[in-house]
C-alpha cells in the first residue's frame, strides 16, 4: 500500500522537522525569530452536564451495556430488553443437536461430581443432605435461562457452605433448634440473592473488585485448610458431642488430639483414608493428561457406590462406622413461609446473607471472567449479578441455600465441552431423578466418604504456586494473601475477609497518600527524560532539577508531594554544595503522570511557587494533561507561575532553562 | 560560563544524534544494521529489606526527621534529642529582647481577645465560664516549651467547644448532673490529648490530611453557622427551658420563633446587636486597613468593659437581662482524680475524645502549616501532634477541656508581630493574672456580649469565597464541601464530618476503581504523542491504537482498564469499517502514568494479550516505569509478550509498527 509507505517516509520527515523546531527553542534569546514552542493544549471546556453524564458512565456503565440498544425502533428495543433479560431467548435460537451432545455429556459428569459433593457440602453447611441436592436442582435451572456465562456450572460450593454453617451456627445451635437454624439459612440465602440482584442492578458490580486477586487466593487457601480439618471429625470417626465448634486449627487440632484415645474409629478411618487416596490418584491421573479429566470427576461417584455396598454387606455400621442415614426423598419443598421477615432472625440473616451474598458472588464472577477470556465472548458481570440474584432469591424459596458456580465442576464442565448453559439443565435433570428415585439407596454411604470427598475436593484450593508469585510479583499483595490465609485457619472466616479487605484498602490508601515522586535526567543521544533511578545513564542538567510526581494530586497526598518536590530541591542543593555552577536555579515538574488535581493540590502548587521564590528557584510546568491544565487555568495559578513556564515536554522546558543558565555571570 | 553555554551546544548536538537515531529504528528491515532503539531500563534489583525500608520510611518518616541526627557522637544526639523535645531550648539560647518586644506586643493584643472568646467557648461546651479561662492558662505553657510553631495561639476554639458541648451533653445532662459532667469533660479531654500524641509519636499524622481541604471548607462554615444558631438563645435572651438541646437549623430555629412571643427580653436584644454591630464594624475596619489590624482584636474587650459597666450601673439584670455572675477566682485545681480511669464513661469519654482531638488536630496542624509557609521555616507536623497531645492530656488533669490551635487568634498574634511561642507565655500570663484578680468584675458582664462575641468570631467560617473556588476548580470536592456543610447545619456535627470524611473516601476510590485512559495521536511536526482530545491537531498513526492508562492498575481497576482498553479497540475499528488500510494492527499501550502494577493488573495484562492475539492485534508496551518493568519481567509477562515490543517511547514503538504496517500488502 503506497499510503503506507508514505506514511513511515513522512514519520520520517516529521522528525527533521522536529528536531529543527526543538534546536531554533533551544538557542532561544540569540536567534532573531521567536522560539517555536507547542503551547500546552486546553481542551475546550465542557458543560457541568455533560462532565457529570461522563463520569456516571464511565463509572457505572463503564461496559456500555446499551450498545446494541442504540438507534433500534421501540419494538426492537423491548425484544433485546427481553433478550437481555432471558440469555436463553437469544442463544436458544442457534442452538442444535451438535452442541445438545457437548451439553449432554458434560452435563452427566458434572452431575455425577455433583451429587456426592453437594451431600457433603449440606454437611458443611450444617444441613441435612437432601438440602445440598436441592440447591443443586433449581439454582441451575434458573441460571440457565438467565446467565450468560456459557461454563460456569452451578450448585452449593465449599467455601460458602462453610462460611454459612459456622456463621449460622453461631446464632442458632443446629442441633437443638434445626428448625430455625433451616429458616435463618433461608433467610441468608434470600439477602445473599437480593444483595447480588441489587448490586447487579445498580450497577455496583466494581465492588467486588475490591477483593483483591491475592486476598481471595489466601482466602480460599485458608477456607481450603479449615473445611479439611472440619471433616477430621468425620474422617475419623470421632463421636464424642464435645468436639468444638470453632473451625480455628488451634481449637480443632486440640479437639482431635484430646479424643485420640478413645474417640476414634479405627474402622472409618480405614475406608476414609484408601478412598481418600483412590481420590487423589484418580485427581493424580487427571491432571498428568488433559485427556482423563473425566476420571477425577467421576471418581467420587464410584467411591460412594463402592463404599455404600462394602458398608451394606459387611454392616460395618454396626461397627461404629457412620453413615449418611436417611435421605428425604422428593423434590424441594416450598419454604416461602420459613423466611424470617419479621423478628430478631430477619437482622441477623441479612448481615450473613450480604456476606454470603458477595463471596458467592465473587467466585462466580471470577469463574465467569475466567472461561469468558478463554472461550473469548463478552461477559456483562452487572447483568451476571442480577441473574445470580434471582436464583438465589427463588433457591430462598424453593428450600435451596445459597448456591454459586463451582471453581472444580465448572473446570470439568469446559473440559468435559459443554457448549451453552443446557449442561446445567441437564445436571439439574439428573438431580431430579436422583432426588425421585435414588435417595433412599445412600442410606448405607459412610460419611468418612463425604469426607474424603470434600477433603480432595478443597485439596485444590490451596494454590500455593500462585503465592509464590505473588510473593514474587509484589510483596504488599504478599501481605494481604497470607493475612487472609492465617486470619481463616487461625481465627474464623470472617476475620480472615476482615483482614483481607482492610489490607487491600491500606495498599489503595497508602498509594495515594505516598505517591512515587522521582529525578529524571536526560538519556543520552535523545531528548528523553527518565528516572534517573531507573536509567543510570540518564544525566542531569545542570542548574536544573527535573522531578515527576506518580500520581493525582489530591488533598490525601498534596502537602506530601510539595514537601517531597522541596526535599529532593535540598538534597540536590546539599549535594552541589560549593560548587557555584550547580546552584538550582529551575525546578521543572513533569506532570504527565498527575492526571487529576483538586483544590487542595493546587494550594500545594501555590505554596510550592511560594517557597521556591523565596528560594529563588522559578517553578517550571511540563505537560499537564487536559484536566490538571484547566484546573490550573480556572484558579489562576497560571498567572501565578506564568502561562509561558508551562511546557508540553521537559525537552522544551529545559531548553526554556538552558539559555538563561547560559546568560548567568 | 563556558560550561553552561557548552551543555545548551550539547543539548542541541544531542538532539540531532537523537533524530538520526530514531530515523534508522524507524526504517528497520530495509537497512542493515540492526536499529538503535533505546533499552527500557530495569532498574538494579533492590534486596527486600531495603525495599521495605524505603517503603516504611516513605510513609512514616517521609520528612526525614532524623537528618539533623546523621553523623553525630552520641552526647550531641542526646542533646538533640531532648532538643526536638523541647524545641525552646534550641530558640531559647538566641532569645534577644528585640524579640521579647514583638512578642510582649502580639501576646498581649491575643490576651484580650481570648479572654472574653474563653468565656463564650466554655459556655459553648456548656461548662462554667473559669474552664475557658483555665485552658488559655495551662495548655499554652505547655505548648511554648513543647511546640514548634512561632505563629499559632493556643486555647479553646468555638468547633471543637461545639463538638464537645453537643457530644458530651448527649450523654450526661450539664444542667443535672454537672460534676459527672465536667468530669466526661476531662475523660474526653485526656482521651484527646492521647490520641493527638498517639498519632505523633506513630508517625501517623498524614491520617488528618484526609480531611479535605473542601470537607474543612463546608465543615467549618456549617460549625458556624450551627454555633450562631446557638448564641440565638443567649443573644434574644430566651429564658424558656424548653429550648431545643439539638444543634439543627430546623429545630433550633423552631424554638426560636415559638418563644417570639412572650419568651425575648427586648433589653438583651438591645445591648446584643449594638456591641454586635460595634464588632462587626471593626472587623471591617481590620480587613479595610490591615495596619488597624488591632481594632478589632481589641473591640471584644472594649465590649464586654462597656457592656458590664453599663449593666452595673442600670442594673439592667434585673429587667431580666442575663449575666454571667460568679467566675470562681483562682488558678486552676488539679482535676487528676476527676477523669474517668474505669467504667461505663471509660469509653464513651474515649469516643468523644477521639473525635475531638483530631478536629482540634486538623485546626492546629492548618494553622501551624499555613504560617511556616508564610515565614518559611520548617515544621514537623508528628512532632506538633506529640506537643498538642502532651499539652492537651497535662490539660486534662489541670481542669482544662481540649485547646487548640485558633484560626482567628494566632493570625492577630501573627500581624502583631510575635517573633516566638513566648507570647503564648505572654497570653498565658495575662490569664493568670486575670483568674487571680479579675474574675470578679466579670460578674454584671451580660451573656448576650459573649454570644455576640461568638457570633463575630464564628462569621469568618463561613468561607464562601472559598467555596465558589471549590466549585470552579473541582466539582467533586464541592459535592463534599456541601455535604458536610449541610450534614452539619441540617442534623449533627457527627454527621457532617462523617458525610466529609465519607465523601473524601469515595473520591479516592473512584480514582482508583475508574482511572482515565485516552487516545493519543501524533502532534504534529513532533515526536510527541499526545491525548487527542486534549491537542485537537495531533493525530492517529494508521494502523496503531496508542492508549495511555492514567493510574497504576491495582486488583481495584485491573479489570475495568483491561475492558476499556478493548473498548477503545472495538470503538476504533467500528470508526474504520469497511476501510482496509485502518484495520488496527498494533495497540501501544504507554505506560509513564503507570505508576505500579500488582498481579491482579499482571493477570489483566496477561489477558489483555490473549485477547489481543485471538483479533490479530500485537500489543506493544511503551515506557513502563521501574517498578512495572520488574514486575513484568518478574512475571514472565515480558517474555509472553516478547521483550523485543517494549519500548522506551511511544515514538520508537511507533517506529516499531509503522515499518511493519509499510510491509503489509
Amino acid at each position: 500500500m503506497s499510503s503506507m509507505g508514505a506514511s513511515a517516509e513522512e514519520n520520517l520527515e516529521t522528525k527533521q522537522m522536529d528536531e529543527r523546531s526543538f534546536s531554533i527553542s533551544s538557542s532561544q534569546g540569540q536567534q532573531q525569530a521567536p522560539p517555536y514552542v507547542h503551547k500546552v493544549g486546553i481542551p475546550p471546556r465542557q458543560n457541568l452536564f455533560q462532565e457529570f453524564k461522563a463520569t456516571i458512565k464511565e463509572t457505572f456503565f463503564a461496559d456500555d451495556p446499551l450498545r446494541s440498544f442504540k438507534d433500534q425502533p421501540k419494538s426492537r428495543k423491548f425484544v433485546l430488553g427481553i433478550e437481555a433479560l432471558f440469555p436463553i431467548l437469544n442463544w436458544g435460537r442457534s442452538y442444535n443437536l451438535k452442541k445438545f451432545r457437548g451439553d449432554l455429556i458434560s452435563g452427566l459428569t458434572i452431575a455425577s461430581l455433583c451429587i456426592p459433593q453437594d451431600i457433603g457440602y449440606a454437611n458443611l453447611a450444617k444441613l441435612q443432605p437432601q438440602y445440598g441436592l436441592y440447591s443443586s436442582f433449581v439454582p441451575p435451572l434458573i441460571y440457565a435461562v438467565m446467565g450468560s456465562s456459557r461454563d460456569i456450572a452451578i450448585g452449593p460450593v465449599a467455601v460458602v457452605s462453610l462460611l454459612l454453617g459456622t456463621s449460622l451456627s453461631n446464632e442458632i445451635d443446629p442441633t437443638t433448634h434445626p428448625e430455625e437454624y433451616r429458616r435463618l439459612a433461608f433467610t441468608a440465602t434470600f439477602f445473599a440473592g437480593i444483595t447480588q440482584a441489587t448490586l447487579g442492578i445498580f450497577r455496583l458490580g466494581f465492588l467486588i473488585d475490591f477483593l483483591s486477586h491475592a486476598a481471595i487466593v489466601g482466602f480460599m487457601g485458608g477456607a481450603a485448610i479449615t473445611i479439611a480439618l472440619q471433616q477430621l471429625k468425620g474422617f475419623l470417626g470421632i463421636k464424642t458431642k464435645n468436639f468444638t465448634k470453632k473451625t480455628d486449627i488451634v481449637n480443632v487440632m486440640h479437639s482431635v488430639v484430646s479424643t485420640a484415645h478413645h474417640g476414634w474409629n479405627w474402622e472409618t478411618i480405614l475406608i476414609g483414608a484408601s478412598f481418600l487416596g483412590f481420590l487423589l490418584f484418580a485427581k493424580f491421573i487427571g491432571k498428568k493428561n488433559k485427556k482423563f479429566f473425566w476420571v477425577p470427576a467421576i471418581a467420587p461417584l464410584i467411591c460412594v457406590i463402592l463404599s455404600t455396598f462394602f458398608v451394606f454387606i459387611t454392616r460395618a455400621d454396626k461397627h461404629g462406622v457412620e453413615i449418611v442415614k436417611d435421605i428425604k426423598k422428593g423434590i424441594n419443598p416450598s419454604s416461602v413461609k420459613e423466611i424470617y421477615f419479621t423478628g430478631d432472625y430477619l437482622g441477623k440473616g441479612f448481615r450473613i446473607g450480604v456476606m454470603a451474598g458477595m463471596i458467592a458472588l465473587t467466585e462466580a464472577v471470577a469463574i465467569g471472567r475466567t472461561f469468558a477470556s478463554v472461550k473469548d465472548y463478552q461477559l456483562d458481570g452487572n447483568k451476571e449479578m442480577v441473574a445470580l440474584g434471582a436464583m438465589n432469591v427463588v433457591g430462598s424459596m424453593t428450600s435451596c441455600y445459597v448456591a454459586t458456580g463451582s471453581f472444580s465442576r465448572s473446570a470439568v464442565n469446559f473440559m468435559a465441552g459443554c457448549q451453552t448453559a443446557v449442561s446445567n439443565i441437564v445436571m439439574s435433570v439428573v438431580v431430579f431423578l436422583t432426588l425421585e428415585f435414588i435417595t433412599p439407596l445412600f442410606h448405607y454411604t459412610p460419611n468418612a466418604i463425604l469426607s474424603s470427598i470434600i477433603i480432595s475436593a478443597v485439596i485444590n484450593l490451596v494454590d500455593y504456586q500462585a503465592a509464590i508469585l505473588i510473593w514474587k510479583i509484589d510483596k504488599f499483595d504478599f501481605v494481604a494473601c497470607m493475612g487472609a490465609f492465617f486470619g481463616v485457619v487461625f481465627a474464623t472466616v470472617e476475620i480472615g475477609l476482615l483482614i483481607a479487605v482492610s489490607i487491600s484498602f491500606a495498599k489503595i490508601l497508602l498509594q495515594v497518600t505516598r505517591p512515587r515522586t522521582c529525578i529524571l535526567g536526560k538519556i543520552p543521544r535523545t531528548t528523553v527524560y527518565r528516572n534517573i533511578h531507573q536509567y543510570p545513564e540518564a544525566s542531569k542538567v545542570p542548574g536544573v532539577l527535573i522531578v515527576r510526581v506518580d500520581s493525582a494530586i489530591y488533598f490525601s497526598n498534596s502537602n506530601y508531594v510539595k514537601e517531597r518536590i522541596l526535599r529532593w530541591l535540598m538534597d540536590e542543593e546539599e549535594q552541589g554544595k560549593g560548587d557555584y555552577q550547580t546552584r538550582i536555579q529551575f525546578l521543572i515538574v513533569e506532570m504527565s503522570p498527575v492526571t487529576d488535581i483538586d483544590t487542595s493540590g493546587i494550594h500545594a502548587l501555590e505554596e510550592l511557587h511560594r517557597s521556591l521564590e523565596k528560594r529563588d528557584v522559578e517553578l517550571v510546568l511540563a505537560n499537564p494533561g487536559p484536566v490538571v491544565i484547566d484546573k490550573i487555568y480556572t484558579s489562576k495559578l497560571a498567572n501565578m507561575i506564568g502561562e509561558n513556564k508551562i511546557f508540553l515536554t521537559v525537552a522544551e522546558a529545559v531548553a526554556y532553562c538552558s539559555p538563561k543558565l547560559a546568560e548567568d555571570p
